[in-house]
């Protein structure tokens, strides 16, 4: 009898686990149930769906169970939501959220790849008409068609991270009037504050009404049709308001499945991706691995390390021994025009973790300052003393030059030092470097401090 | 009394020995030789001056002898030929190549930076007039007025290394018809011949006539100028002609100073930049270095690994111990649309030195499939077996793109395998990049063949 695999989640880590799976073990019989309506999107590519820039939300999707079927020859079942694994009996009891029907899954071995759940505020409004999250790709289209309605003139964002300030552009980009409310003192957690306030010059350059320190009260609506946003102040009117205080790995099933929890607050997962139970494993945003420098249980919430994660577990489906090192939270965003990368700890990261960090930021150059259309880029290392190794690194500059955060994304996986950095083979073309790279600019300067 | 540091050559490697050795030892007494008009300039800048995208020539100048004096404290004579080094008396025989005047200057340490070397093909025609190579910037500004003149309307361009790429690309941008003979069989001995071919489709796209496989028999002239070139069949008519048959180190002061020279036909050089003479370094393109993939003695004709071996000569003459690894050759160029990136080995030199060498190439793409501009991206992988180590890289695709080349030459500096490669963790959104990088894809893709 063939080896029975079910997968709950349909996404990054859920498809990878399931495609690489069935790639080295054709004999396994895998079935993929997602409760939404769609498998195998990029929800990273909402925001340009909702801007338009993407015409079809079918572009963002890359099987449909169909296709998946056919060519992958992997089942998909979706609509389907699974409330309890009963590891006993080897089985996921589901629920079909259209006919409400009662869907029992058999098991050889299981992935929970339920993903992340974005934070509500514990405030009022939030269940308003035309208050959204961006978690599906349904938010997407029901975002877009709110838009599209012309019924929308205003939108405030509430939270100022990588969701709230990709909408913020694509919702300028549509001519919406954008108010942007942000709690802490800074936007984007996950860079230092001096790299983010260049983020909030060019969102300000831009039009965008960014208000940090600023606590939203209440979401008021009329007739359930949201009205305006409440700060402790003022009411300022708005038509729509997207949320994005945090997110945290949807761990409810494996809750209520009597899982381990692990400190992060994800679910417990070696490096194999193997929950407390038996023959079950997690990947992705709801799975617990390692932050690869400080060396702590983290979890991420990236769609890169949820299908690398996937990855190994769909090695593992098939019987190999896979580890999945941890992640160091390696990322690129485009807001307006200005790119942001990081990897690895920030300053603030790596003092909580007790290094006895340093950082050293310098300003150079995305190509020759003679080529036409250069830009700036910003380079912060993170360091540590006094062997100066590597523990983090952020870039804002251009889109394109940002993408550079992989090379020290790979000087970090490696503990390079600065010293190392700095002797690194790096290419240089007046289009598309300096002859010192921006990168080994930061790395002399800092070596100057140890 | 101060130390006297005499250095021959005022381009990457002299200037970055210079600079950095004054930083840290202010108290140096240092003098720079120039045999050319100009000091401190990127030579990779001419073809973007030559085609008019740069508009004045002294963009592509960093400093004069007078800014050098004034901001850094370093003295520099140009138009100052180096004849001769008498090492038992310290002293270095030249001559004002403007009055004939000769002149000695005395030394400490001495550091001979004195470059590459066009190769000219031994044929005739050669000294006409409009038959350049790119070796100086005095070259740039002569083919610019040659084109500025407007009686140049067909150029031939002879060997397709990357200054005859950039040039053809350069000459074409002015209007210029050109064709580029090639004696080999492909363009860029540097890239695979795969890979090559792409960049042949690229030119040919762009109006270039690439003849492979053609040896010019001589440049024909009348009257010292350019009529045409004749290959063995045929006699093209043109105005005007570059040749980029190949560089070499410039080792002719060292050579008639006594100076060994090493394996690889460049000055010899330890990895502190200490030649066979006492207190006498060599650094850049006329230096020898290792290949840090193969390990054997090479020279480098890239601005890049001139300037950070000059940088380590620098820290050595004020009295550090610093050491220069070596080279991957690693480089970017912009070739019309394209971008060619490459470090390491290609797949014929792996084979050369005896690698049991394997290679995987996979085309990806440089964003999301959906995301509006986005370019494929070809990727080449040579791996040994059966470790899978990185062995070297190859990427063709956007310009923005090819600069990803940095990621691999930090993997390869740091000796990883497929397998990690493949375990990398790399940034993704949409507008920059895709969820598995086409680098991670062509290691994954590769470790099928272990």
């Amino acid at each position: 009898m063939r080896k029975k695999v079910v997968v709950i989640g349909g996404n990054s880590a859920g498809m990878a686990a399931a495609s690489r799976a069935k790639r080295l073990s054709p004999d396994l019989d895998i079935t993929v149930i997602e409760a939404s309506r769609f498998i195998s999107y990029g929800i990273c590519g909402v925001p340009y769906f909702v801007s338009g820039l993407v015409d079809r939300q079918d572009e963002l999707v890359n099987f449909t169970p169909e296709t998946l079927k056919k060519q992958r020859g992997i089942r998909a079942r979706t609509g389907v939501k699974a409330h309890e694994i009963l590891p006993g009996r080897r089985r996921v009891v589901c629920r079909d959220l259209s006919s409400g029907e009662k869907l029992d899954f058999e098991y050889d071995q299981l992935v929970i790849a339920t993903g992340y759940r974005p934070t509500l505020p514990p405030i009022q409004g939030v269940d308003l008409q035309n208050v959204f999250t961006v978690s599906l790709l349904e938010h997407g289209a029901q975002m877009r068609r709110a838009l599209d309605s012309g019924e929308c003139q205003r939108a405030a964002i509430v939270g100022g991270g990588y969701v709230g300030l990709l909408m913020a552009d694509a919702l300028r980009s549509r001519g919406i009037e954008v108010y942007l409310f942000e709690q802490g003192r800074q936007l984007l957690p996950q860079i230092d504050e001096d790299m983010a306030e260049l983020l909030k010059v060019e969102l300000e350059k831009n039009g965008i009404q960014v208000h940090l320190n600023t606590r939203v009260a209440e979401f008021r609506g009329e007739k359930g049709t949201l009205q305006g946003i409440c700060t402790g102040s003022e009411l300022v009117p708005c038509d729509l308001a997207l949320i994005d205080v945090g997110s945290a790995p949807n761990t409810e099933l494996a809750v209520k499945s009597g899982l381990a929890i692990g400190q992060s607050g994800a679910i417990q997962a070696d490096s194999n991706g193997l929950t407390s139970l038996h023959n079950v494993f997690a990947a992705g945003n709801c799975a617990e691995t390692t932050n690869l420098v400080s060396g702590e249980p983290a979890f991420s919430l990236l769609a890169t390390s949820a299908a690398r994660q996937g990855r190994v577990v769909g090695e593992n489906l098939a019987g190999m021994r896979s580890t999945y090192p941890g992640t160091l939270e390696t990322s690129v965003e485009k807001v307006f025009g200005l790119g942001v990368g990081r990897t690895g700890l920030t300053y603030r990261q790596a003092l909580e973790n007790r290094f006895d960090a340093d950082v050293v930021s310098i300003e150079g150059f995305d190509r020759a300052p003679y080529y036409p259309g250069g830009a700036k880029m910003h380079v912060k290392l993170v360091f540590g003393k006094p062997t100066g190794r590597l523990l983090g690194a952020q870039i804002v500059g251009s889109e394109a030059a940002c993408k550079r955060i992989d090379t020290l994304a790979v000087a970090l996986s490696c503990q390079l030092t600065l010293d190392e950095i700095s002797q690194l083979d790096l290419a240089y073309s007046p289009p598309v470097g300096t002859l010192w790279d921006p990168i080994q600019i930061a790395a002399n300067v800092g070596l100057r401090k140890l």
